[in-house]
């Protein structure tokens, strides 16, 4: 039963129109590191592996989430990658110490594999070019041969490893957090300015329409944050169409059950609205620098919940063995890595971030999250066994197929809980997505209070065209347990599922109570 | 008949020498661009082709043309040109996409093959190499393979292609315009002055007497004009013998045939001689800054009439398609690109460039008129058809093939005319060659006044060691039309060429009438 | 006999400890530049060639001589080096254009080869990495090559070229001497720190436990001296564990024998002791700048007696033929370079330079002597003849097999002498190095005064756990000649070699006279 000690109302019926749902916004990320791909949606002795080796299982639990669009091959790897290791014959691919992670990379999985994979996945693909050890030579020999039509050298080199079609990738990553301390060939804000002028423009001039992503900084923590997007934005705003956005989150005190970690968590999106403000700021500023009319969107390229103080022992063992001298012992094949587990609780963190990311897709027009399989990721995979669903698979599934339209993001004024970092917060998030064509909307309400219930009542009459006369509620769920550390596993994969809401309409209202961290969505035809 | 109304006479008997003439001011540029040599120099199928597949036909004009040296291989199209597509056997050369002008390069033509046509055109080649996408080892690399004596890996396998001997190319640019956004891979000035220092530094170690050209300003418009200069100059003052210049100009109302724009259009050399005295005084900067003795000459090595506006009516058009999403459509092989076709007035305002040049040859070393064939030039080849001369063909010819010695800048005072960005300029634009060897010298002159004919008086007594009794008129030409608008074009290649002058001589005096909008040459012996 | 007028007496019975002294102060220096490597250590057609076509002879010497580490593959060649050129059957191997000395390099001998040689030397390679043509993705490849375990593709072409274990090389140079206006590649200092971050972080990712060297200053006669050091190693202080400094010194009058050269030439360890003082200040300010705690240390990787004017004489023939218009012709294989013959004075001042090297090596954690055969060397190899050691031979090889333990810096008061650069100096320059668990010690002492012999007197019963009791000398040398330019040639190769040095021992107190320009070895057991 609910923790909850009391409850209060919330009323919402006044709509600020944002923008049209990009499909974009539901994209998610996979990055060649640990068992993400190796084991995860490629595992060619598996039983349900296809013909180019990828799992069937997994494969399917992909499309169920609805991802739309895949963000890869990273990430950091991309640091130190070479793009043609993962085209043509597997047998003649180079194995390669694979910096970033200390990974052994058989590149049995590159662009090649992974187009097919999208193919069968139903997702588009966003590419990253390797800024680290490479520059724009081998992005625009990339660009040729994953987009140039048939007749060139390179283009024909992807004809004869069996795609005579051009890929028709539109969005490409100017390296990836080249902000940062830890990525190979890392960069001021100036050296990566100077590099993304270039880059962008020699690709636009090789095709036309292409969407080019330059790094934002890898965190809001970032001591160059702003700096960075101001010079880099400015320097190449005529060639940008995205500026990139990183967030993770995570329960600080998700080991000791501290209350004081699980409060500032549960607020995690009021750091996002904060990070996607202050980088559109940066974004208009280098508009009017320009004197241009363009705004370069946010694609939030990498968004969740990630454990990093978990990574951050990893890495603090490898960088103690720095003391032992040298060694150069081999690094494993698809390791163990980030292979967080999640609880009732990220679920409905994750949650506010989805409705966060609508209520600012006039300026989010892409986001990827981070990731897919096994590492920081909606779907678990067993080598050689069964895949399952996370309890932040739930959210997104939901989200990524229910909501088209338009999105609205509601006035809410209702109780508050305190945060040390935030202050006073709304203890409810909502959006709302209507899709006049379809005459289909979605109601998200998160709870995300950790010491109450709230009722809420939402009335859509206000949204344009809802005829509250055909009002009608189709499906409603709540995402929630009593206890908010509780996690989906391998061996009760079920434990934390969304069960049905009950929801009382009157009219185009709908009322119903969401008990403390609980995540909700209501699908209705009006 | 002249449109002239009104004539008056101009006497010229003082002159200051300039400096010894080099050969090199009368240098052209071939870049692989539109059908400049595919369809232009080289056709292989033409009947006139020789066994490397070059057109005698062009090959003739070209000879004829008195070309001393030519630039190779661009231009644009060398910021993501990769120098070894252009040699060994032609079955195994890359096809690519070529970035800057959106073509499909066979690379059927490189510098194996450029080599051979120079030798059959007695030209000296000016090689660029790669800035845009490529750096120091890729520019060492072409220089061992083109000038490297037998014995090293690299240069053997020049050998291997056909060519023994070393080729001896001495004049080399360190990218093309890097300066210009343009440009693949454009760098502020700090960035290309770092690069320059790097490259002319190491290809001079590699071999003694190389004279090494770095860009300077895209045009006298480019924001960074002098700056750009100065920062350059400056950091690798020691390694360069020279700094390149490019100037196009046309008659803004050339479809209108609005009279504003051919006056401006007239007095284009003013443009020009003013830049070439900006860039000078930003190299003296450099020479004053290092403590120098030498003298940064000028390489003038993109100069002519270009119909811009057309080119941009093109470009524009690209980059109208980018709103239509991604699209990879293959690039066409040798495009019509550039295909202008020249009017009396444009071969007068030639005529008045290489005044210009030769007023200034104690500065501009070198020079490169844009460019050869097809391609805004002077000698235009039809497919499997006739090659034959546009109107600016003239000018160059008379005085790339008579101009010996040493250039003397007569003292003009005479009649003016306005313009609108000049102020009040000489209609008569005139320069002198003498070689008192050969004992034969070069009298030209052009009345850009498009309102009035004049008359002018050149009395050539005070160059030293012409004897005025031994003076001898030999041929004297003049290059006009009543109407300045008038073209050669395929169907009537003859439409405009040069008429015999008469002159009046007395002593070592000539004197003759210009019609308005002419250009004149006086051959004599003394 | 001697030709000093006077002598005095010092007195030395006081030490200040400086530190444990790292087997590495004993390094040596390989660049493959004139007859260092071709005709020096390796020539396949000599008597003694091993299977490896490495000279026995020569390296007994080198064995003999205590070299524990030696640097390689250069020096300026670095900076134009392709690392892969000198890996693979030697058939294949590619013959270059080596442009910093002017010589045709077959690449005979590369790091598979002396990788082979260090084994049989029982030397340490420190290997350095071009940062003059090349970057960081060549830096780690060649990295994998070298250390990195089998499996990859890179390491497993080590294997297969049949070296299967890692070399397990340890310090890495990025690049060499990048601040030289000389170098292939030269930097200002802001370019050099922006490229060692990211290799040496990069690398370090690659590999626990690297030890990265980033070039400092050439000399402190450079202009960025202490810039160079600060602006570097305050952007990298992270990722670095040494420095280089590179110090040469000749007697500026060894062709006129003027007195005036020899004196400051005598004086040289005054320099090297500045030289470390600052480039120690400059670390320390990047620690602070950094709040590290980490001192980075010095490795004074170039050192030694060049008689650096006949090398600039060659130098200016090589840039006068500049004025001679281009020439390619072919560079000789192996050519005589940089064959200096050193005289007894010379070895008296590399004496002198240990001797400082050891009284820092608190600091000062490793060093390179420049170099080995031929070029600079110690060690003469005629073309199939025989070895010799030259003068500077003799002071290396006693302090490198037998300086052990501990460095002890002694407080001398004695006699000076006057130099112009230097003021007046102390006439004897000391150190004693004492190894308590073998307890064995050695006393280095060098008179330096060119006008006088003197007496020196050291009580070494202070230094930790000495037994006056069981003290005793076991071989005491003098290297002395009355004619300090008398040197060992290939006729005469033992014209100068130490000779036993009488001393007086009492208690733990030994007293000699050394004359004027002399070095000396007191060996003893306490």
């Amino acid at each position: 039963m609910s923790t909850t000690p009391q409850s209060s109302a919330t009323s919402i019926s006044a709509f600020t129109p944002v923008a049209d749902i990009p499909r974009r916004l539901f994209g998610s990320f996979v990055e060649q590191l640990g068992r993400s791909v190796y084991g995860g949606i490629y595992e060619p002795t598996h039983p349900t592996a296809d013909e180019y080796g990828f799992r069937k299982d997994v494969l399917d639990l992909v499309k169920e989430l609805g991802v739309t669009c895949v963000r890869y091959p990273g990430g950091n790897i991309v640091s130190n990658y070479r793009w043609e290791d993962g085209t043509g014959p597997r047998e003649k691919r180079p194995v390669r110490r694979e910096l970033a992670w200390h990974q052994t990379e058989t590149n049995e999985v590159g662009i090649d594999d992974f187009y097919h994979w999208s193919k069968k996945a139903g997702t588009e693909i966003m590419l990253a070019v390797n800024m680290g050890t490479r520059g724009l030579q081998e992005a625009l020999d990339e660009l040729e041969y994953v987009n140039g039509a048939p007749g060139t050298t390179i283009a024909d080199r992807r004809v004869a490893n069996g795609i005579p079609e051009p890929m028709n990738i539109a969005m490409w990553c100017i390296g990836n957090e080249m902000d940062g301390p830890w990525q190979v060939g890392h960069m001021t804000p100036e050296e990566y300015a100077s590099r993304v002028e270039k880059v962008a423009h020699a690709m636009k001039l090789a095709e036309s329409g292409l969407e080019m992503v330059a790094c934002g900084s890898s965190s809001a923590q970032m001591p160059t944050f702003g700096t960075w997007e101001k010079t880099v934005l400015t320097r190449a705003y005529e060639y940008l169409s995205f500026v990139s956005a990183h967030a993770y989150y995570y329960d600080h005190d998700h080991d000791s059950h501290k209350p004081e970690g699980m409060r500032e968590f549960l607020a995690s999106s009021e750091d996002m609205k904060q990070f996607i403000a202050t980088v559109a700021s940066c974004a208009d500023y280098a508009r009017e620098q320009n004197h241009g009319t363009k705004d370069i969107a946010i694609s939030f390229d990498e968004w969740g919940v990630w454990y990093q103080d978990v990574w951050q022992k990893q890495e603090a063992e490898w960088k103690a063995a720095e003391t032992e001298g040298l060694h150069t012992e081999p690094w494993p094949k698809a390791p163990h890595l980030l292979e967080d587990v999640y609880n009732a609780s990220d679920a409905v963190v994750e949650g506010s971030l989805m409705i966060t990311l609508l209520k600012h897709c006039d300026r989010v027009r892409s986001a990827s999250r981070a990731q897919l399989v096994n590492v920081i990721a909606p779907i678990m995979a067993e080598e050689n066994g069964p895949a399952w669903k996370q309890t932040i698979y739930y959210p997104f599934a939901e989200v990524a197929n229910h909501a088209h339209g338009v999105a609205y993001a509601p006035e809410v004024d209702g109780p508050t809980f305190h945060t040390a970092t935030y202050g006073d917060v709304q203890a409810l998030e909502s959006v709302v997505t209507w899709d006049e064509e379809t005459r289909e909307g979605l109601i998200l309400a998160v709870n995300r209070d950790p010491d109450a219930a709230h009722e809420v009542s939402i009335d859509v009459s206000a949204l344009p065209g809802v005829d509250a006369a055909r009002f009608a509620v189709t499906h409603a769920e709540v995402l929630h347990d009593d206890d908010p550390y509780r996690q989906n596993t391998a061996a009760n994969p079920l434990a934390v599922t969304p069960q049905e809401l009950t929801v009382a309409a009157d009219g185009a209202s709908v009322t119903y109570e969401l008990p403390s961290i609980a995540w909700s969505a209501v699908r209705f035809k009006a």
